[in-house]
């Protein structure tokens, strides 16, 4: 069960997208509060028992990130940073490590944050459809991740048990509710940042996806 | 209704303490990052269907922010941030707002993310507790705010319809939660930043606490 944003493509390539009418410094900043919003807004919207699809939380991050930056864009501009957000650079270690895994047998699931069309956008866009045996929103569920229904979901769609299935992800928060949910876990820390403080520590840890795909087969075998 | 931290008592005071330690630019950076993992922290959990005091909270998110930032401070030195964080400075503004609103009648509340513990502490260290009828913790109901639920159960304490009371905070998920679980509201904007791109807009706004108390009073007048 793999994460898409951050663990298989990058949130933050929207910076060269955004480069293209911010300077550069500051279009770091930018992108990284827009990312940091949309999560933000994702677990507030679940928390107070609210839903709303990831398009219209990423598009509300992104007006809150330029407001607060003091940026104002068109809205052409804005529909064209939108639109990156489903052509996000792949990692170059993804490739590689989901053909190890396939190889080997694995029957590997997408399980984002994403609303339905966002992923099929972002995995056709990346050349990824071929490797998975399917995707799941968490727009089936009206939740976000880490609401453990959203983990429950995703082995009732699959016909597994929770217990059996394995959540990769670069997001520390998505490991800790998967486990909290029952399900074993696999971090990719790409950029070597501690862990999180609350909840479980990861099952097992590496520092790119083929890295973890040779330790997911390890275990498995 | 007020909310404690950021409304009454300022959580990026611990700077002073943090800047014994770690140099005066650092020491902003990391009690930003501390505040912002405390507040993570507590949404994630709540929307996991866990809880823990926020003493916990606020102690793993100091250790979690002193670790993404590279410091590694001893034991006593964490003991007395966090001991720091139950005398943080009072605003300015916030004794005569609240004299004013007291003075025409109005019944005044805390409504906090903070343990019992904690509240009791902040209050008194900053001499606040004759002002109020009374406290309430979010350790009430194992959920922290924007829950639902907690404003609920803040009406139920009271003995008051939720819709004839008003939430008073500096914090714009506060504002934003309240307003969904029926609560009238007022944002306290010292800063002058946008607000919340998510949720309702607050009922009334001010730059400082006694600026939205004389607003209070004419609405109610």
């Amino acid at each position: 069960m793999f994460d898409l944003y951050g663990t298989l493509v990058d949130p933050l390539d929207v910076v060269s997208t955004l480069g293209e009418v911010i300077p550069g410094d500051e279009a770091a900043d930018v992108a990284a509060l827009w990312r940091r919003t949309q999560l933000d807004y994702a677990f507030r919207l679940t928390l107070m028992g609210r839903y709303r699809t990831f398009e219209w939380v990423t598009a509300r991050a992104l007006d809150h990130a330029l407001d607060a930056t003091g940026h104002d864009l068109a809205d052409e501009v804005r529909r064209a940073l939108l639109q990156a957000y489903d052509r996000l650079a792949l990692y170059p270690d993804v490739r590689p490590a989901l053909e190890l895994l396939v190889e080997r047998g694995h029957d590997c699931y997408v399980l984002s944050n994403g609303s339905p069309g966002m992923l099929r956008r972002s995995l056709e866009s990346a050349g990824l459809t071929g490797f998975f045996s399917g995707w799941i929103s968490v727009d089936e569920v009206g939740a976000f991740k880490p609401a453990p229904q959203v983990y429950r979901h995703a082995g009732e769609v699959i016909g597994r048990v929770v217990t059996s299935m394995r959540m990769v992800s670069c997001n520390p928060f998505d490991v800790v509710g998967a486990a909290a949910a029952g399900m074993r876990t696999a971090w990719v820390n790409r950029s070597g940042r501690p862990f999180d403080r609350i909840g479980e520590r990861p099952d097992l840890m590496g520092s790119d996806l083929v890295d973890l795909a040779h330790r997911i087969t390890a275990v498995s075998a």
